[in-house]
């Protein structure tokens, strides 16, 4: 018998790798999936410092949720139902001019990884400012974080410029780099926020430093428009241009392909972000994921920011990258469940250069994973575990979650996190926001 | 001071009727709101048998789902991600023709009405067999249907042609004429299932009895060209040349319109039932609820069967929608939270022709309505509880529903129904229907 941190039990264990088990358990040591095996053989190998059953759960791989704002989770429902630059010129841009500092982003990304935990995400991939704090609330709350060092032309209260925006990654960059939870990547902005004598430093900067480089890319048709007015040059195309268009790259939303971006995209290789539902609410247009898929190009799955969404439930985004696979496609095959779980958990890893350590359930990697209650009315009857978790189940099914071997959920409650405090200070922020017009709880 | 049969504050109370009143409550009298008034003036003139306080909560009009199959629960997750005419012939239609008898119905009927319940849903329009199980299964759970005699002209277990068809749906209509929460309807299933012959005898019988029609209609392009080519017209022009495209017609799907459909809709006016999720899971096409609004035509929501959603959750079909059309519109301003919400409520009761009785909250009105939580993470920050219930609440947020004034859901408890046996008796009829392959709960 051999003494190990955990034993878990559970009635399924879908390992993201095409593979469900029945009547299995991981074996979790120091932070790390040691074995997986059949339960019985679990009882007779094993004694474990602690031992839970999930007798009516299945086991998944953690979410990878690969596009977020999460500090954006403050705009929550701040203004919907409006037209793009009406949405950010008078509501979005100025409230981050505002109120978003080193403080409001603290709060803020702790809010948000209490709903990530409590919908199955273990990881995320972010794009926003005052990285420090998300990484603050990141080593507090346990949840795994790559946070993107943002570079933009202009001024925001984080930087004033694309070199101080860079020094302050720099700083970030050097503070976290062997940080086992936390990871640092190049985050410029849009293609018409940063010049391309910048996009050059960032590679250069990437190639130094090895690291993954995000950047929304064809989201909308404007975007596109105004790169072939100002540049001559589709987005891609000037990218690519400038050496960007690489797996290093992370193109986050590409709704907007044509053959000759599809050509660069097949040659180049870097990872696509389908964010299905911030698309539809932004009218921004389709991911051809399918095509892309049959290129050979990877695709993962992300909600982008909670005021485009609005949530981060990747359960729910799962659902939505099918559903719309399946229309646009005009093909009810397209995008199967199986896949859908791949593209919020594998092709995840996979973009954000970390397959060897998450994306699936497997030996040797770290234990990620989250346990989803199917014993209930809206996931029952059970013919099909994963179909039921696509297409049926929601996110309050969710009922424990671990990262790097650690119970971040445990039977509905948040370990590492205060939710009531949370809920709390997240009105107080809506009230001044909203100049003490919201409708707040008294 | 007067004594009521119950005083319910509420946080907010949204009508359905483009009104937010705050700290009011609701006068429920003999199964009818009776007034609508501040909170403090509550207190001052009514005394209450029962009161409750809702501090928390937005109280909206029970959601009202225009098209179901509810029966269908039965094979949620049976077999997803496959062709049509492959789902149906190898899956859906073997499985019917085998299983459903009185009972499935019965049982089936029960667990979705626990579903229905669970997330808001006070009233369904259903179309399916064994209609007097279903009419059983609604008396004992307390929810408002309306049961649709469906007439095909081949056989199924419940009736071998459409004279016999009809016939069983006279004695159906005869037992339930005056029902207070049950209502019968005609349900032709499809144009192409129909004949001409009976579709006149069904406009008759409707024209007699005064029901509603139900059809699903332009629901997939290959419907419309199977017509065209049968008929040498396309389904909508054949049925108003018969006479049946009225303010009587519920018209389900209509993803397939072109001018000349939208001429004789907007004429003609009948109801149209939008179902975005089975739309999009089944690769049917867009309905174009903008343009059908602009003509004046009533749009209602439902979700279809849960075989093809895979649920029956009326608030993130309500998204779904708004989403769907801001993508198909290109329009981010299309089909807004108040929008939604009127297609899910008063819209679905116009459509059923019950707009007097319910579909908003009103004086005079059933005391059909749901109360929903809004103080969790997932709907925090607050700006405006509208917003947050499209865009961002979930079903298990839903905590108390009303049909009729009587409390079928009390704190996510239900109190006409057992779920934990409904539960079981779903995976026991699973684990017949699927050979014992099924994956059930050990």
């Amino acid at each position: 018998m051999q003494t190990v941190d955990q034993i878990i039990h559970a009635k399924w264990i879908i390992t993201g790798e095409n593979k469900m088990l029945e009547q299995h358990a991981l074996i979790v040591q120091e932070g790390k999936i040691q074995a997986i095996v059949p339960s019985d053989t679990a009882a007779q190998q094993y004694t474990g410092k602690i031992t839970k059953k999930y007798s009516t759960h299945a086991i998944i791989p953690g979410l990878i949720n690969a596009h977020t704002h999460i500090a954006m989770n403050y705009f929550r429902g701040f203004a919907d139902d409006l037209a793009l630059m009406n949405w950010l010129n008078n509501y979005i841009w100025p409230a981050e001019k505002q109120w978003v500092n080193d403080e409001f982003v603290y709060d803020a990304s702790l809010f948000a990884m209490a709903e990530m935990i409590r919908s199955g995400t273990t990881c995320f991939n972010d794009m926003y400012f005052f990285l420090p704090a998300t990484a603050r609330a990141a080593e507090i709350s346990g949840i795994r974080a790559h946070i993107g060092i943002t570079v933009l032309e202009f001024p925001t209260q984080w930087a004033q410029n694309s070199a101080e925006y860079l020094a302050r990654g720099l700083e970030f960059l050097t503070e976290y780099k062997n940080h086992p939870r936390i990871t640092a990547t190049m985050a410029p902005g849009h293609p018409f926020t940063v010049s391309d004598n910048s996009f050059l430093k960032i590679k250069e900067l990437a190639d130094t430093h090895n690291l993954k480089i995000n950047l929304h890319l064809h989201e909308t048709a404007d975007e596109v428009n105004q790169s072939v007015e100002q540049y001559k040059k589709r987005p891609i195309k000037r990218l690519h241009d400038l050496g960007l268009i690489s797996e290093r790259l992370i193109a986050i939303h590409m709704t907007q392909l044509n053959e000759e971006d599809l050509g660069i995209l097949a040659a180049s290789r870097p990872s696509i972000v389908h964010c299905p539902e911030s698309n539809m609410k932004l009218s921004s247009g389709v991911c051809p994921v399918e095509k892309l898929k049959s290129l050979g190009i990877n695709v993962a799955l992300g909600t982008d920011g909670a005021a485009s969404n609005n949530d981060l439930n990747m359960l729910g985004e799962m659902r939505s990258a099918a559903f719309l696979a399946k229309l646009s496609t005009l093909n009810p095959e397209a995008l199967n469940a199986e896949e859908a779980l791949r593209m919020a958990t594998m092709n995840g890893a996979k973009a954000l250069g970390a397959e060897r350590i998450i994306g699936s359930i497997a030996v040797g990697k770290a234990a990620d994973f989250a346990a989803i209650n199917l014993d209930e009315v809206e996931t029952a009857p059970l013919y099909h575990p994963l179909s039921q978790i696509v297409y049926a189940a929601s996110r309050h099914q969710v009922t424990d979650v671990w990262v790097a071997g650690k119970q971040l959920l445990k039977n509905r409650q948040l370990t590492t996190l205060d939710e009531q405090e949370l809920r709390a200070k997240a009105q107080a922020w809506a009230r001044k926001i909203s100049g003490a017009k919201a409708p707040c709880f008294s």
